[in-house]
C-alpha cells in the first residue's frame, strides 16, 4: 500500500478456485454434485432448467429422485425458455430473482442450472447479482456450452439489440458436464460444440486438432465416447487459459479465444439466431483462415485442410448472409464491445496464432467471394 | 491446480488496486481527477451527476470549465435524481446504461459518477454490468458517502422494496473525496457522515472517537476542518477493513462494519427512507450500544459517553417507528440479505467489538423503552 495524507493505493486480491467435474451420471449418491454440495453445504437450492432439456426424460426421472432425496430444495425445479430466447430480453433473469426473493435464497444458498449457453448466461447474471452473488453451480447441456462457454466465467443478457451488453465476471461454484445430457441433442446441437473445439485446437492445441480430424466420422455418426473426449479437451483447455492465461476477467486487449468471432457474431445477429453458435463459429473460422492465407500469415494447404474437417463434420462454411453490405460492420461491433484497440487473431499454423489490428473490408469481401 | 481425469480444481486470482484521492478542487489543471485520467487513459468519458450536487454552483462551474478543458467527453453531464430514489426502481440505471450505449462507450471508457451513496450505488450497477464492467470514478458528495459508503466496493439498487437486492462487489477505479462538496449540504446532510464515523471508530479506533468528541462543537458549528479531518480517518478506516480485512467481497458471516445497522436498515424501510441514512445509523448505535449494556458486555457509563456525543452533534437517538411491532423483523432481514448464521456486533468498549449470533426480541423491546 502506497500512502501519503492525500492518496491511497491499497491493492488487494480476491481468490477463486476454477471447479471442473466430468461425469455421465450427475446425480448417484454421493456423485459428484452431492460431493459438492456436501463442501457448499448451502441453505437452500433452487434449481433452474432450461426447456430444452425437458426432451430428456431419462435425465429429468434422474434429476427429480434426486430432488426427492435432498434436503434443502425450493419446490419444484423452475422450468425457463432455452435458446438465445432466454437472453434477448430480462423475463429469465427476473423470473430466477423472483424465485430467489419468493423462496428467500441468501448469499449461502445454492443455484442450479442445467441447460444451454444462453441459460448459463441468463440465470448466471441473475444469482451473479442477487443479494451481489449466490454460487451457482452450471450444467451445460449442450455440446457447444460442455467445451466452451459453460467453462467460463462470464454471464449476461443482450440489450439494445446488441450481444451481451449487460453482464458480469463471476466465476461460477463449479461447472458439471454430465455427458448424458448430450444423447438428446439435434444434430444441430450435436456438432456445435464440434467447431467451438476445432477454434481451440488451432490456436493451442493441434494434437486435439488431430483428434477431431481422426474420429470425424465416429463424431458425425453420433459416437458418444469420440464426443465426449473431443469435449473434455476443448473445456479443459478453456479452462486453463482462464485460471493460467493470466486475464481471467479480459482487462487487457487481446480476446486470444475469439478467433472467428466478429463474423459468428455478426451472422447470429443478421439471421436474428435461426443460425446456430455451432454453425455460426463454423463460417467465422472459414473466413479468418481464408483471410489468414490471403495476409499470407497461412499456408493455403493448411486452410483447406481446416474447412475440410469443418465440411466433414456436417458444418456450413458459406452463409447468404454474408454478401449482406451490412456483415462487415461486425469488425466494428466486436471492437467496440471490448473497447480499445482492434484486436483479431489470424493464424500462421496449426497452434499458431498472430495477433491483427486492422482488417480491410476488401479482404473480407474477396475472401467471401472465393467460399464454396 | 488439482486435476485428475474426471475433476480438475484450478485456483486463479484477480487483483485490485483501491485507490482514495483526498482533495478540496478536483478539476484543477493537473489535480487528482486528471492525474488518475492520465494513467486510465479511457478513450470516452461520461460525466453522472446526483440533482443534489446542482445547488452546488461553484462545483458545477469547475466541472463544466473541467468538461470544456478536457476531451473524450461525451455531450452535457447526466443529471440523475438523488436520494434512495435514484436506487429504489432501475429508471437510473437504465438511463445509464442508455448513456452508455448511445454514446458507444466501451470497457476502456470510463464513467465517472458526483452524487451521494444512492447514486453511487445505482450508476456503480450500471457500470460494472454494461460490457461486464467500465472503469468508475466516484466522487461522492455528502459527508456520509464520504466517509463510508463511498469508499466501498459494492454498489445495487433495491427491489421486491428490499434493500440492495441487485447488486454486486465491484471496486471502483477510484474515489475522490473532495470537500467542496460538502459545502452545500443542508443540516441532516451535513451530520449524516458523523454517526458511521463514530460507527467505524467505536469498532476499530478509539483515537477518532476522542477526535470526534473533543471537536463536537465544530463539527455541529459546520467547522469544515473538523469536518474532512473526521471524514478523512473514517474513509480510511473503511477502505483498510476492505483491503486489510481479509473478506473485501463478504463471504465470511460477520459484517463487522455493519455496527447498529440491523436496526437503522429496517428504520429506513418502515419510514419510507424519509430519515436519513445518519439519522438511522445514530438510532442504531443507540440501540445496539444499550443492547450491549443490557446483555453484560458493556458498562453502562461508555455506553451514556456514546449516545451523548451522537446527542450533541445533532444526531435523534429516538424514534416513533421503533415500537412499530414490524420493527425487530429487522433482525431476521439482517440475517436474509447476507444469508447464513445471523452475526451481530456488541460493544464491550470502545476499539473492542464482540460478535453475537441471537438477539432476544425481549432485550430489544426493554432497550427501547429506555431510550429517552
Amino acid at each position: 500500500m502506497t500512502c501519503s495524507n492525500n492518496s491511497i493505493d491499497a491493492p488487494f486480491t480476491i481468490k477463486w478456485t476454477h471447479k471442473l467435474r466430468l461425469t455421465n451420471s450427475s446425480f448417484t449418491e454421493g456423485g459428484v454434485l452431492d460431493s459438492l454440495l456436501a463442501t457448499l453445504q448451502p441453505l437452500k437450492i433452487l434449481v433452474v432448467v432450461d426447456d430444452g432439456v425437458t426432451s430428456n426424460q431419462p435425465f429429468l426421472n434422474s434429476l427429480h429422485k434426486w430432488c426427492e432425496r435432498t434436503g434443502a430444495i425450493c419446490d419444484e425445479p423452475l422450468i425457463v425458455i432455452g435458446g438465445e430466447a432466454a437472453k434477448n430480453d430480462f423475463n429469465v433473469v427476473n423470473s430466477v430473482l423472483e424465485a430467489i426473493n419468493h423462496n428467500n435464497l441468501c448469499r449461502k444458498s445454492c443455484i442450479i442450472v442445467i441447460g444451454g449457453g444462453a441459460v448459463l448466461d441468463a440465470v448466471g447474471f441473475a444469482a451473479s447479482t442477487a443479494h451481489r452473488g449466490l454460487p451457482i453451480i452450471r450444467m451445460p447441456s449442450t455440446s457447444l456450452s460442455q467445451g466452451d462457454s459453460g467453462v467460463g466465467v462470464k454471464n449476461g443478457v443482450n440489450y439494445f439489440g446488441k450481444k451481451n451488453f449487460v453482464g458480469v465476471f463471476d466465476p461460477p461454484y463449479a461447472v458439471i458436464n454430465d455427458s448424458s445430457l448430450l444423447q438428446s441433442l439435434d444434430k444441430t446441437q450435436w456438432r456445435s460444440g464440434l467447431s467451438e473445439a476445432i477454434k481451440v485446437a488451432l490456436i493451442k492445441d493441434e494434437s486435439l486438432f488431430e483428434q477431431i480430424e481422426a474420429n470425424s466420422k465416429l463424431l458425425l455418426g453420433r459416437d458418444i465416447n469420440a464426443m465426449v473426449s473431443v469435449l473434455q479437451q476443448s473445456a479443459k483447455l478453456h479452462l486453463r487459459h482462464i485460471t493460467d492465461g493470466g486475464d481471467p476477467f479480459e482487462r487487457l486487449d487481446a480476446r486470444p479465444l475469439d478467433f472467428g468471432h466478429w463474423a459468428a457474431h455478426k451472422l447470429e445477429q443478421l439471421t436474428n439466431y435461426t443460425i446456430s453458435h455451432g454453425d455460426a463459429v463454423a463460417i467465422g473460422l472459414s473466413i479468418d483462415v481464408a483471410c489468414s492465407v490471403r495476409l499470407g500469415f497461412l499456408d493455403n494447404s493448411v486452410a483447406m485442410r481446416i474447412v475440410s474437417l469443418l465440411d466433414s463434420l456436417g458444418f456450413p462454411t458459406n452463409h447468404s448472409e454474408l454478401t449482406n453490405t451490412e456483415f462487415l460492420t461486425g469488425i466494428e461491433e466486436f471492437r467496440q464491445h471490448l473497447g480499445g484497440q482492434l484486436t483479431l487473431l489470424m493464424l500462421k499454423g496449426i497452434e499458431e496464432p498472430t495477433e491483427i489490428h486492422r482488417l480491410d473490408h476488401e479482404v473480407v469481401r474477396q475472401v467471401i467471394n472465393e467460399l464454396r
